[in-house]
């Protein structure tokens, strides 16, 4: 029996196996991922963004909380910081959300950025599926919002709620000017500290000079202190709101679109490389090259030029 | 004559013009590289790194003055966070150390996070290339430490700098935790303000319990104010004891042979992917795959499985 088929069935650490097999590059994992894609598509996937120390994590656990109250399963994907020598994820499974730890309907899987080279959008946006074909109604996608490839990453959600504190600084601007082109909704959380208001309002003020047509979501900002489960149950109807309106609007079927083109070529991407890579490993044709390189008998452009030629040179079967 | 000969001439304007034609993707771009690669090789490669507000910029704009005045050409490579959005850099080679602009002496290129998906430290070990062969004797690289794209193009570095200030909070730890490691040389700037010295013993606590073995370079943290030219000389000492420990140690001729072998994986899968994409967009194919996704009739991972198989199939020319 496939661990595709055990998935759809409902054995959880089939879903989990199936994770690690991807991240490992399994070629059987492609085919479990084929055979669950006819599965996926229903899950609303929520997008959690912002700068360290925002309260994510709080935040997340206190909206699975919520969701689960609606009686609706849950996965969640959490995107660490990684120790770039040790590998490690820095947050891990282990000390997040350990209250739902032994809820069946909650699903929860740490990718860290270390070894997703290029391909973490890529291993997101298979995690996704994965958790849609189980079924998991709401996916949530937490990732410190500062990276390019994090905010590429929290794209891939059909609602992103940017999360801001007050006292960063106003150094962050910078930053903050390019997440606020990607939320949904915003939230200050930590909103019992001084300068939530103002924080607010600048936010706000920000909002307010994007250009808009009529029909257009208008982004809210909303108050929370996820800590103390204050501000949660508003947020959550906002969140509700705007998935109504991405239905509404035909934006929600543009997305979901959006996200299977940016899959297929990032899954593209990887695998070709995975593919010549792994082949010249192999055939000995890297450590030639690498031993090449050292004696500057080639240099690392001409190299690729003569890879590319020897595998894509003549195209073999035209389709 | 070739861009790449007019360069080794001293052309400023054909150097720029190389680096836009790299941006573009264009083929002759390439032929340039390899000519050009033969001259590289001679360049110190500085890495600096931080969190937004750490003063980076004012740091490199003294470094950068410190080094002319050593009689050094120095090129900047600025990694700046972009607007996923308007795809512009938020910053920009027009506000970034206009004393330097008219001189010949420095050569100044910013990369914007955006538009170099899987590639922007391909483009930045491109354009460091370029900067060497024109005979820059230094080429400093400027990013926000936080993302992983950001560490990952600092480790191309000969010598990092990891520059923090004094009031950043706590929570940043879990970040500074996988910045600690990839520091050579750490400096706690704006050290007139509140909290340095705690920064800087905090620091060197955490550096301290490394381990390390006779013959290691151990780190130690540095005190500046780049805005008032203060400590910078001691940091060149610094930096500059850092370059020797690298060539007695042996360490700096591995690092140009794993800077090398890098740059030749990133090399490789950018234009893999590129050739094929390219091909499959031109014939129609990728057209083809967007509608069968958009209607269900195939999902992202068997439209990969079907382009490779027609592209890498059967491998063409077996070397």
């Amino acid at each position: 029996m496939s661990l595709a088929s055990r998935i759809l069935d409902g054995e959880l650490r089939a879903a989990a196996r199936l994770m690690r097999n991807l991240d490992d590059g399994f070629r059987s994992a492609v085919d479990d991922m084929k055979e669950l894609y006819s599965h996926t598509g229903r899950a609303f996937i929520l997008g959690i963004t912002g700068p360290p120390g925002a309260g994510k994590s709080t935040l997340v656990d206190q909206l699975t909380a919520a969701y689960r109250e609606q009686g609706k399963r849950v996965g969640v994907v959490a995107i660490d910081p990684t120790s770039p020598f040790t590998g490690g994820a820095i947050l891990g499974d282990r000390i997040r959300m350990n209250r739902h730890a032994d809820d069946p309907g909650v699903f929860i899987r740490s990718l860290a950025t270390r070894g997703h080279m290029g391909g973490l959008s890529r291993s997101t946006a298979d995690v996704v599926n994965v958790m849609d074909a189980m079924g998991m109604e709401v996916v949530i996608i937490e990732t410190v919002g500062v990276g390019q490839d994090e905010i590429d990453i929290v794209r891939l959600a059909h609602t992103t709620v940017v999360v801001s504190v007050p006292g960063l600084g106003d150094d962050i601007q910078a930053i903050k000017a390019g997440v606020l082109e990607i939320g949904d909704v915003f939230v200050v959380n930590k909103a019992d500290r001084d300068g939530a208001d103002r924080t607010a309002r600048e936010l706000a003020a920000m909002l307010e000079m994007k250009k808009t047509v009529p029909g257009d979501w208008l982004p809210k900002v909303m108050m929370t202190e996820a800590s103390r489960n204050r501000g949660i149950a508003e947020l959550v109807d906002e969140i509700a709101l705007h998935r109504s309106w991405l239905a509404d609007s035909g934006t929600l079927e543009r997305i979901r679109q959006e996200r299977s083109v940016r899959h297929f070529e990032e899954l593209l991407r990887e695998r070709l490389f995975a593919e010549v890579f792994g082949h010249i490993r192999v055939n000995g044709r890297y450590r030639e090259i690498v031993e090449a390189m050292a004696s500057r008998r080639t240099d690392p452009y001409s190299a690729v030029d003569a890879v590319i030629s020897e595998r894509l040179g003549t195209p073999c079967q035209e389709s």
